[in-house]
């Protein structure tokens, strides 16, 4: 395994289980803050790229045409619980355009929220497209087709307007290749282009600050980011990690997971962008890395610090309640900030 | 990161994910076949022992006294998911001894398995510590404090003379020590000891074979695995990896997964114990690595061996139904076995 250790998982006195990962932070022109493990080898970004994807809705002026709000650009970019105000903003996306759930394409799945699921079940209610957790881009590719006046049918493919939109906004945002050969299929059908983290965090230190990127880019990347900002409960839900960092840090970081450990993030007034992995694709672990760069990097108090390092070094707890253990960032990930 | 990749994740035609692990196979002597990472290095097994915390309770006769059938036995070596059969039978054990599940400290969780949850949801019901997927064991130490005309109140305490039981069948059955030192709190709150898996390796052998282990656990063990072969849905549950393996196999295999990666095996057959943990506790590894261990060395034609290869390579699919890609055995896995 090339990776370092970046999270120690504890019970008692003892490491229970062990996370390696790389993880690169740069500013817009790419040139390195930190670097840990293989920064160059390809990863999917799965999820941690969906606020790139929504630039040419929002660059092409057509949130604005369909009048989207905060909650529904939060939401073009969110990998959501399934919450129903999640539901419901998706929902109004498509009406704007004249569609209903039935059009999306990214599969149904029960929501990621446990009470919102179980609340469902005692409903007698069943999944649909629009509990994905994907729902509020996919509306958001239907709202691109249609203004483009394209048929959203068949939206996810390769070689769809919709996928080639995407598909050019990610080149723009990264100069690196996005085709066939680095082509996979994400979770919810659309492509997925293995890059490698260093062009992550690159893309995502010009999202925040608009260097590097052409002017529709750098105008509509603020209103993403604005967006998210006014409307953290969208982009992920309720407890989550993403929107409880970004309900306490407004716009002073944009984040966003991906499946399989990715995670990206700006720091607009550091001029930074993050990109992590965790090698073995884990959550906890993604989380625990991003909360720690961040407790170097975006805070200003101790207040601050002490809640980032609180989401870094997480007690884990049993089903008594007993603290039985705890994350801890591991001596590489603490070295790498102290060098 | 001392252990190397045992499973890839593969996504298309490239690597996503990697878990990393240790996996040790060996005789009753502690004589190993086959060792790959670092096999010393202590790990807590958690409920992959639960078949050797059962055997106080049958080799001192109680489950014999007390009548416990087939069904019972192999929910007292159970990682259940919380099916009604698996609470009903939670509930009858407790019975035997004048219990019912509010003598059970393990705590309360939704069930694993995702229908039983949402019909409990539908019908309106929280969860009991007789879900828990750990209530058949503590179903067993009530079981076993009351036979023995100790207060069950406290049976979760490494002091209480059910730990004690439980400790020390450990002890004999891994020749290891097991003492406040390497101690933590299991998720369920018992005691869970960290020891090296080749110590864990060695007790399956035994445990499989009654080799080198006294006549009272060299008679029980026996039992404890014809009731899981017997009755392998109470094991685990519908659909569940230990269930499926054994469904298929019977007696030739007895296997329990436990929390963060760990995974145990006896092939009595071959006279050999099996021990594993992928290093960053990912149960879809743990099983891959199982799975290619059974092909190896407990398939017995080419069926056999195709079932048990479908597990370790088995393929991931997206909320379409698409085959986005596959697990795959590593190259130092598949080493290891052609030496």
């Amino acid at each position: 395994m090339n990776d370092p250790v970046l999270v120690e998982v504890m019970r008692g006195t003892r490491v229970e289980s062990r996370h390696g990962g790389a993880l690169v932070i740069s500013d817009a022109s790419g040139k390195r803050r930190i670097a840990i493990g293989d920064v160059e080898r390809p990863v999917y970004p799965r999820s941690a790229v969906k606020a790139l994807q929504v630039l040419p809705l929002v660059a092409g002026g057509f949130a604005d045409a369909l009048g989207l709000g905060h909650d529904e650009i939060a939401l073009a970019c969110a990998s959501h619980s399934g919450e129903p105000a999640h539901v419901e903003t998706a929902e109004a996306m498509l009406e704007k355009v004249g569609r209903d759930g039935g059009c999306l394409e990214c599969g149904s799945h029960w929501p990621l929220d446990q009470e919102a699921m179980r609340a469902m079940a005692a409903r007698g209610e069943t999944p649909r497209s629009l509990h994905n957790n994907c729902s509020g881009k996919h509306a958001g590719f239907v709202c691109l087709a249609c203004a483009e006046g394209h048929d959203p049918r068949g939206y996810i493919r390769p070689d769809h307007p919709v996928q080639e939109h995407v598909r050019r906004a990610l080149v723009t945002m990264m100069d690196t290749p996005h085709e066939a050969a680095n082509r996979a299929i994400d979770g919810c059908s659309i492509p997925t282009y293995a890059v490698p983290l260093t062009a992550l965090a690159t893309a995502f230190a010009r999202f925040g600050t608009g260097e590097g990127v052409p002017g529709d880019f750098a105008d509509a990347a603020p209103v993403i980011r604005a967006a998210v900002a006014e409307a953290p409960s969208m982009v992920a839900g309720k407890g989550r990690f993403d929107t409880r960092v970004m309900e306490r840090f407004g716009d002073r970081v944009f984040m966003k997971t991906g499946a399989e450990g990715v995670y990206c993030a700006s720091l607009p007034d550091a001029g930074l962008g993050i990109a992590l992995k965790c090698a073995d694709g884990t959550t906890r672990a993604s989380e625990a890395i991003m909360a720690y760069a961040l407790a170097r990097l975006l805070a200003q108090s101790a207040e601050e610090e002490s809640f980032l390092t609180g989401l870094a070094e997480a007690p884990l707890h049993n089903w008594n309640g007993i603290e039985v253990g705890q994350l801890q960032p591991a001596s590489s990930l603490r070295g790498a900030f102290q060098a």
